[in-house]
């Protein structure tokens, strides 16, 4: 729905909780789709939302179940949080076993006791069974109730089984397997289509599929969905069994929160703190990376430290001290950047790395040139001192050097140490080049003293 | 295919195209999938990468076509660099029109001319209407032919028409046309296998269909397709006919290029400047992000050079002055990559924008008293001087509190005036963080001078 639609149909139920006209929300509500109403719940007040989701819960449980889904784990916890285990239940009995496995792994831990318990039994079992596998994994994050064929049946039978098949409205690759469940191939739709009834279905079949183990990382889950253009991609356990599906929506999403989850750590930010956090949750999250700033610029200063009797004999030195630690920064922000989202889209491995390295130490060389020659002159007709000019310039270029090294020296070590190379990166890098620069600087100043006039 | 597999083919294609073994090299390559002849291609040298590029035109110019594809425009353009037009026209041929046009609106432009020109005549037509469409809009990266019933068709005409049909094997949505090629309905082709065939097509489809135009941007394509869990969006002009189709696996390579776009943006690179760009371009495109630094550093620096007096005396303060621009710089840069990234995601508006703004507000201010009383108490026992702890900490308070500010304000005003928020705010806000930091922290101390020592 368009975003002003949105907007119009959030005012109108604005207006029309205010005036307690429920019967009026709701049928406006029912018509929706479940992604339209949680962006309308996005912009209502929290009480307004709550109002919202209880109507929803009374005349159409499962549009509120898909909602909720929709909300989002974080946001539809806060919704949850005041109903009774039986109400929850309720609700995420309604959910596909994936999406409910999310929620129930974000309830306190009594309640995700008591609503498993409460539960149909086949669904809780389904959902027992995906919490089993580790956070992030294809197993956690698959649908476990596969529509399969099996291999011995023709075409025509093939059909017959899917016409009567329930709740199987998304099925683009049909899997095939054996007696014993193992994978054996995959067939479409429309392959069943164009070929003769009697045909058997070994016969249309691929064999050469694309799976992912139950314990591979979802972010691997994705790339071999991207990479191939895969709608769906089979999920199968250590004996090659069929244990279950991941859809191309999934894999959106997980592609989105791997993203986040890179810019966010690249700016010292938890995955998890988003713009609805609450504040002292985010003050939790944020204050530790502060902390580990604090302690890093801290060293970094012990370095001024030991300068500070040329400071005090030339003071215009410190004007240009954070320049230096600065660009120094930027410039290695820029190559550690190029290189952790090289990584992450596959783009840089060990085989490339040493072309890699050459090609960044040459543009952190030459980039530190130019902005060296245009600062050290800047500092020259500012202070019209050329030595200051001439050890600016050097710091600069020394301080790039080192920022191309390190940024990408640095991600590709943590990736080969299996750590997450935008979590780390960025600190590392940036108190190295506020060391190198205020070392190199103020080290030049003080060995060239001779040449500096006092200011 | 494996990470392993791909490694030990890698290492075999070098070995036998050092021997020459050109047709074992070829047999080895048909029998892959693109995305593994590409991935393959990364690991090889330069002139590798050209011996099985020839070798896939020779043998497998639809394979070479879709390998170039996987590739990506930039670095299959360095493939294409050496080749006559008429080969590249060949090659590109091969390729649905969609990407044939994302290389040929890359190549130079006489060149692009002559392969239009050289291009069997309908494709030529496709790509050209593609390219009238602006850049990053659904017109431009859509596939125009797209497969659609007539609404007036009976399923049982409508299962024929898909069964006679060439090149259709990725059907998920069949689209309902009028007489004049508007679009009026959806269906899927297995609500067409559960229904009587006798059915006329307009009782089965569904009528309310999620479209969007020819002008909108691909970000708002993708946030559709991923909002409603779609596998394919139709796109239509401004009569709402029918005129193209993008798909899942399209949407994804735009997810990811908006999410490249934005890390590169916060850290000051171009969104097209990868591992792979040539050093001399990864210098041209950085070097203005580092010009615009070297003036802000500058700006502030001339703040720092209003207090040379107060530092010539008390030369300890060059020590923290870094300290607190760079803990300033860190919690304003938390602040506003929480915010870019809500911005992308959909979860900022300016209707929740107050609450926002309050929330990162409370957030700077109790993380600015953290780290600022953390901050004050080390600079405290360091240097014994109780009035450098008080200013150091002061100033910290101040500048956190500005950072939260303008962390939130600075990417809301740029969404609000239609720039990017992600390219610019980076900039904005470290410029601030900083220069309000060197104003507190030396402001402070030269009026609290009379408390504090000679050291």
């Amino acid at each position: 729905m368009h975003v002003q639609k949105i907007q119009v149909m959030t005012g109108s139920i604005r207006r029309l909780l205010r005036r307690n006209a429920h019967s009026h929300v709701t049928n406006l509500l029912i018509k929706l789709r479940p992604a339209d109403v949680s962006r309308i719940m996005l912009d209502l007040s929290d009480r307004d939302q709550r109002s919202v989701f209880s109507l929803l819960r009374q005349y159409d449980r499962s549009l509120a179940a898909e909602t909720l889904k929709s909300f989002g784990p974080e946001r539809g916890l806060d919704l949850l949080a005041d109903l009774s285990t039986e109400e929850i239940t309720k609700v995420l009995q309604e959910l596909e076993s994936d999406s409910a496995a999310v929620f129930i792994s974000a309830l306190p831990e009594e309640t995700a006791e008591q609503v498993l318990e409460g539960m149909r039994r086949e669904e809780s079992a389904e959902v027992q069974g995906l919490l089993q596998y580790e956070e992030e994994t294809a197993g956690r994050i698959m649908t476990p109730n596969v529509f399969c064929l099996h291999e011995k049946l023709s075409v025509n039978e093939a059909i017959n089984t899917i016409q009567t098949a329930q709740d199987l409205e998304m099925v683009f690759y049909l899997y095939v397997v054996d007696d014993r469940k193992h994978l054996v191939g995959v067939v479409s739709l429309r392959q069943l289509l164009v070929v003769p009834p009697s045909t058997p279905l070994k016969k249309v079949m691929t064999t050469d599929v694309i799976a992912v183990g139950t314990d591979t990382d979802q972010e691997e889950v994705a790339r071999q969905v991207a990479l191939y253009d895969l709608l769906a991609i089979p999920v199968v356990d250590q004996e090659n069994k069929l244990a279950g599906i991941i859809t191309v929506d999934d894999v959106i999403d997980v592609i989105k929160e791997e993203a986040t989850e890179d810019i966010f750590y690249l700016a010292g930010v938890e995955a998890d703190d988003h713009v609805y956090t609450g504040p002292f949750t985010s003050v939790r999250k944020r204050l530790p990376w502060l902390v580990v700033n604090l302690a890093t610029a801290m060293l970094a200063a012990t370095i001024v430290a030991l300068y500070e009797p040329t400071i005090a004999r030339f003071s215009f030195l410190a004007v240009f001290l954070p320049v230096v630690a600065g660009l120094g920064g930027n410039s290695g922000t820029q190559t550690l950047t190029v290189i952790v989202r090289g990584l992450a889209l596959g783009e840089v491995s060990w085989e490339n790395s040493k072309s890699v390295l050459l090609k960044e130490t040459v543009v952190g060389v030459s980039n530190g040139i130019a902005i060296g020659v245009l600062a050290g002159a800047v500092a020259y007709l500012w202070k019209g001192n050329y030595v200051l000019g001439v050890v600016l310039g050097g710091a600069i270029i020394i301080n790039f050097l080192v920022a191309g090294l390190l940024g990408t020296l640095v991600p590709l070590f943590l990736k080969k140490m299996d750590i997450d190379p935008a979590l780390a990166s960025g600190i590392f890098v940036t108190t190295f080049t506020d060391a190198i620069g205020f070392l190199s600087f103020l080290g030049l100043a003080t060995y060239m003293l001779q040449h500096l006039p006092v200011s």
